[in-house]
C-alpha cells in the first residue's frame, strides 16, 4: 500500500493510499479520513460508496464528512467506483457503464470479468487492507453512500448484516435491475438472465428474504433522476412489505450533487454514530 | 449577467454567475452563497478572496462553508483571481502570475494594465453588481482570504476600514512587495519602482498609516510556504508596533490546503458573523 497524500483537518488525518489490487487485477486508489480518536485505540468504520462517475476524490473534496467524522470519532473509507487504467475493459463515452461505473457487482461476462469485481474488492480486500493497516475497530461498521453508491450500500448491508451495524443512502438507486441507467449496465457485467442479477437489487434482495434492522434514506425532490432512475417509493414498498423500518424523507427543493449529500452527511454520519457506539 | 448553475444546499442557494466585467474588460465568474435568512430580507456580506491558481470554484468545492454561512445568515461571495481568456496576456507556465494570479492590484505596466485590474474589480464593480441583484445589505460587509487572498483581504480592509466590519486570513501573505513568488509579478503588474508597491503591501500600508480595529488569522504550521512566502511574524510586528490587535494562532501541523481552510472556515465565519450582526 503506498500513501500517495496525507494532511491534517478537523484534528484527524486525510489520506491517499493505492494498492494493487487482487480482486480487480489493476491498482485502485482510495481515501481513508481517521479522526483524532484514534490516537488512542482503534475507532469504528464508515464505509463510504460513491455514484456514477466518481472516483474516491469527489467525496473527500465535497462531501464535508470530515469534520463530523472528527467529531462523532469514526474512519470514514471512500473506495473508488471501479476498476481503472491499461487493460481495463471500458465504453470511455458511456458514463453508465464501465470506468466510474462499476455498479458493485462482481461481473460474470468476458470481458469483464476480470476487473470488473467491485463486489469482492467492496466486501473482502479492502476491508482486509484497512484492517491491517489503519486504527480500525472492524467489529463496529458501517456503510453508506450515494446513488449507484446507495444502491451498494444497501446490498452490501443486506447480504451482510451481520457486520455491519448501519446503513444509510442519499438518493440510491433502489431498484438497478429495472433502471434504464443501470440494467444496460447489469446485462452487461452479469449476463442475458435476470434472475442473476437479484442479489445486486436492493428490492429483490429484500423480496428475497434478505434482511437488515433499519435503513435511513434521504432524496431531494428536485433530483433529475428521482422518477426514473432511483424510485426510492420501490424501497418503501419493500421495506413495508418486508417489516424493515425505513426513515426516507423527501428533502424539498434539493437535487442530485453534493450540494445535496453535504447537507445531509451531518445527519447520516450521527445516525451511524450513534448505531456504532461501543 | 448570467446564471450559470444553483443549488439548494444547507437551506441556502449556491449560484454560480457570470457578468462582462468592464475594469477586466473580459467575462468574469463568480459563486454567491446566498442563506435562507434572506428570504426575509437583506443579509450581510462576507467577500472570500482565493489564492494563486484558484477560480470560485476552489472554496465553493471545498471550503466548507455553507453550513456556517447559512447558520449564521450571511451571503458568502467568492470571485475569481483574476482575468481570463483569450486576448488576456498570461504566462501560462507561471502559477504566480497572469492568470489565477491577479494579486487583487489594478496594473499599471503594459500590456497587463488593460486586463489585471482586480483590485477596481473586487473593491467596486462586483460590490456593484452584488448589491444590485442580490439580497445584501451592503451595510455590513465583511472580508477574509486565503493566502494571496489573505493578502487581498487585509489590504482592501487597510485601505477601506469604512466599508468592513471584519477582516480575517488563513495564511496570508503579508508582505507580498518582498516575497519571493509576489515580487515578480508586483514588478511585472506595477513597475520596477517599490515606491508604488505599498498599497498593495499589508504591512506597508500599515507602516504608511492606514488602520483597521482588529484581525484574526490562522497559519498552518507545517505550511511549506511559511518561512518565504508568508511570514506571519512581519504582520505580527507591524501590527504591535501600530497598535493593531491581531488574534494570530500557529496551528500545529496543518498545511497550505482546503484541508486547513475548511479546519477553520467556522471560525472565521463565526467571528465575522459577530461583527456584521446588527
Amino acid at each position: 500500500m503506498d500513501t500517495i497524500s496525507q494532511a491534517l483537518s478537523h484534528g484527524g488525518v486525510q489520506g491517499v493510499y493505492r494498492h494493487d489490487a487482487a480482486s480487480t487485477r489493476c491498482p485502485m486508489t482510495f481515501a481513508v479520513f481517521v479522526p483524532p480518536q484514534a490516537r488512542s485505540g482503534p475507532v469504528p468504520v464508515l464505509w463510504y460508496l460513491s455514484g456514477l462517475t466518481c472516483t474516491h476524490a469527489n467525496v473527500m473534496d465535497k462531501g464535508e464528512y470530515r469534520r463530523v467524522a472528527a467529531e462523532r470519532g469514526v474512519i470514514l473509507v471512500a473506495p473508488d467506483t471501479s476498476p481503472r487504467g491499461p487493460g481495463v475493459p471500458d465504453e470511455p463515452d458511456n458514463w453508465q457503464f464501465g470506468c466510474g461505473a462499476g455498479f458493485y457487482v462482481d461481473a460474470t461476462q468476458a470481458p469483464y470479468d476480470r476487473n470488473y469485481r467491485m463486489w469482492s474488492y467492496v466486501v473482502d480486500e479492502l476491508p482486509a487492507l484497512v484492517a491491517a493497516n489503519f486504527p480500525a475497530d472492524m467489529a463496529r461498521q458501517g456503510v453508506f453512500g450515494h446513488s449507484m453508491g446507495g444502491h451498494g450500500a444497501l446490498t452490501v448491508a443486506l447480504r451482510n448484516p451481520g457486520r455491519f451495524r448501519s446503513c444509510s443512502a442519499f438518493a440510491p438507486i433502489v431498484q438497478p435491475s429495472t433502471a434504464g441507467w443501470s440494467r444496460p449496465a447489469f446485462e452487461k457485467y452479469l449476463g442475458a438472465d435476470p434472475a442473476g442479477w437479484r442479489r445486486y437489487d436492493a428490492t429483490a434482495l429484500i423480496e428475497d428474504g434478505h434482511r437488515f434492522p433499519e435503513f435511513l434514506v434521504d432524496q431531494g425532490s428536485a433530483d433529475g433522476f428521482l422518477q426514473d432512475g432511483l424510485r426510492p417509493w420501490l424501497l418503501e414498498e419493500a421495506c413495508r412489505k418486508a417489516g424493515i423500518p425505513l426513515a426516507l424523507t423527501m428533502r424539498e427543493g434539493y437535487d442530485h450533487s453534493y450540494y445535496f449529500i453535504s447537507t445531509f452527511m451531518e445527519a447520516h454520519i450521527a445516525w451511524a454514530a450513534e448505531r456504532l457506539a461501543a
